[in-house]
């Protein structure tokens, strides 16, 4: 993409009304616009980033065996007042009327909808487990939506529902969602730790949330340095296998937010020299509920005995807008946004120091052309501006590579390649650049 | 997938509710499911309909130059206001108040909301052309939705817009889009012919719907019989070059649906042996309409002697949705749907004739394996179910490619191939089998 089409409206101040360094970031950056309070509109750069996470999103769900559906935004009210949370929502639910004076709702989440759908057609344990998700824009009235898309009010989530017989295939899919989310976020470049949970509105008995670790977090975060040090990716998984060791080798340890932490526990269960006490934001959660809306909702299979029991569900959570925001918080420094590689919405931002040279020009057309061939997402900064503002700029969103092109270095048969998250440069000749980015 | 753990609600039955042929496809198939009046759940194997038509949208979007962006669903009343067409649109817009009062709703297109985003920070001649889109959902609250997802409440839609700076721009910009919908449809298989149009409620000058042809559609389509012999991707397309000549090759013959048919132009317009009368369904709609919102909504860009100018501007939208049940209405037999291979949910199904038996159970396995190995996309029916449920099933749900795997066959070292459209099967090896599919 030429930065000279690109649509991205970048802004020079910092807006006021952004209290948060990923919100203030986000709107220099041009990647999102306010439609209304708490209701995001996001441009181009933006909405590459939100595609890459979703879409990691979804391969590891498919790879778990989940299986997507996508239920629409707006909800007939009948199914909310069965399971009887129509009135214990409050006002956080945005509630319509439409033509025929119908209730309806935008919704907050799925439980009800999704035990719907399974029960019309799953009646069987050999339909079981069952495993279905879906990524669509939730809605929630905040009373005072802030911090951008962080506590937006309209917000895109994953959210997954389990369906098993009994506890024990309960406890099996659960587990599964468990290292799914370990997965999902390390893929993003997240150091993500779940932490025992209250369940909230949603209720059960078993709750993780998954927390990553961010300086700017929103919450206190209290763990074992082990925790830390897992590579959650090169251990690989077969989904097929017993994941309960894997999920207790992460339970077993401490891992606390704030409103949980026990200090006197803490100190006795981690040695001195491991206790951790950093910040982070909440991007996953997952719960197992049994029977809380598939009795209500007489959702029910039978077994091999032909008995009729409720099935036993849990759901499964990804605020995918949020995380957007929260990689934003794990990974900037004073410049800007540095993106992890695999959701960064360029690979390489390509400087073109004058535009108006030949020469220079020349050397970043070829290497334009020649890094699209190769399949690397580039932006290409062929404006007519001061190298300090695209210097400036180029750093502001993020990109991981920056490859440097000015008439010094052209004369020299070279170019700068730069590292975004080090500040590492090197200068070599474009085949050597390309080879780096490529690779 | 293995048919055994699919999500897939097959029915038996014909739905009584169900009018047209798609709708009741789609029921049956298991592909949607409705939630309440025109609103709908996609499941799994209409979910892998709906992403890949989406998916070819938006690659040719972005061939033509067109950039993404994703607005919300929710929208502010104030912006409607000052266009003026909050209460030209009446009950079929959904209104919706928040808990602080504030008058919002689920925008049932995007003129106003684009227009905001486009003034924020495009001021010059400099900054155009721009063509940005979104595929999001809208909400039109029909009197009477019917014909399931056709004509439903909630739908998908890509919606485009265009800035320029005069008319001979904007013209530019049309006729991209004007192109990029003609290969749109031509990806999926369909004769789309684009049709002279009233500009209705978006109002402006210049508009033409794309129609595709289908002999359940919703209306009756009168054309030059040269516009069904066009090969439209073999053609190519430059968006830099002048794509006046295509538009107007396309423009010049006569082809109007129902209500603007003149037979008295028709048969001077068109030799006897070459009018072609057919039925259709509108599936894309395209507009130029100047300053219409922009005007209003102050939408300025400054020309290169420094005057102001309202932008000018067009839209463009493709029924994304809709589209899953135009294509079954063109292209299905009294068996069930024949997905064109570009929109298929799964390339092929693979049939186990005894799922009991070792020999064939291994075959089948072994072609499972190499399938998904080659990256095609297989639904393999394990199931334990009559060789005549799994054809009919097969059938039914469409898939292009039928592997059939029986116990005689395997015997003598071959497996059966079957085309769903032309119903030609071949005995053949599976190694055969497989590059056949796979190529």
């Amino acid at each position: 993409m030429r930065r000279t089409s690109f649509f991205m409206p970048t802004l020079r101040e910092t807006p006021k009304e952004a209290e948060i360094v990923s919100h203030r970031l986000m709107l220099r950056a041009g990647m999102i616009r306010q439609a209304s309070a708490g209701i995001y509109s996001w441009l181009p750069l933006g909405y590459r980033v939100l595609k890459r996470i979703e879409q990691i999103v979804r391969e590891e769900q498919d790879l778990a065996g989940c299986q997507e559906v996508l239920m629409p935004t707006i909800q007939s009210a009948d199914l909310w007042k069965q399971s009887g949370r129509y009135d214990d929502y409050g006002k956080e639910m945005l509630r319509i009327e439409d033509r025929h004076g119908r209730e309806m709702l935008y919704g907050p989440t799925n439980e009800e909808l999704i035990t719907e759908i399974f029960k019309a057609s799953q009646r069987s344990y050999r339909d079981l487990p069952k495993l279905l998700y879906h990524i669509q824009w939730k809605f929630r009235d905040e009373v005072r939506p802030r911090f951008g898309i962080m506590r937006g009010r309209e917000f895109l989530m994953k959210d997954a529902y389990s369906f098993d017989l009994d506890f024990d295939g309960a406890r099996r899919s659960y587990n599964k969602m468990f290292v799914a989310y370990l997965r999902t976020f390390a893929r993003m470049g997240l150091k993500a730790i779940p932490m025992e949970a209250d369940t909230g509105p949603i209720g059960g008995d078993l709750s993780h949330e998954f927390v990553i670790l961010a300086d700017t977090g929103e919450t206190a975060v209290y763990c074992h340095g082990d925790l830390l040090e897992r590579d959650v990716l090169a251990a690989g998984v077969d989904y097929d296998s017993d994941l309960m060791p894997i999920v207790e080798s992460w339970t077993k340890a401490y891992a606390r937010t704030d409103d949980k932490h026990d200090p006197e526990a803490f100190a006795a269960e981690v040695p001195a020299d491991r206790q951790v006490e950093r910040r982070g934001i909440e991007v996953g959660h997952i719960f197992y509920f049994g029977t809380k809306y598939s009795k209500p909702l007489e959702a029910l299979v039978t077994d091999a005995d032909d008995a009729q029991h409720a099935v036993h569900m849990g759901s499964y959570g990804v605020g995918v807008s949020r995380l957007v925001g929260g990689i934003i918080e794990a990974s900037h420094d004073e410049d800007g946004i540095i993106w992890p590689d695999s959701v960064a919405p360029f690979a390489v931002g390509l400087i073109n120091l004058r535009a108006g040279d030949e020469a220079c020009t020349r050397v970043c057309d070829e290497l334009y052309a020649k890094l699209r061939a190769a399949g690397v997402a580039v932006l290409y900064d062929d404006r007519d501006e001061s190298p300090g503002a695209k210097f400036a700029e180029t750093d502001l969103i993020g990109l991981p590579w920056q490859i440097i092109v000015g008439p010094r270095g052209v004369k020299a048969g070279k170019v700068e390649l730069k590292r975004r998250a080090t500040g590492e440069r090197e200068e070599l000749d474009g085949a050597a650049a390309l080879d780096r980015v490529a690779g």
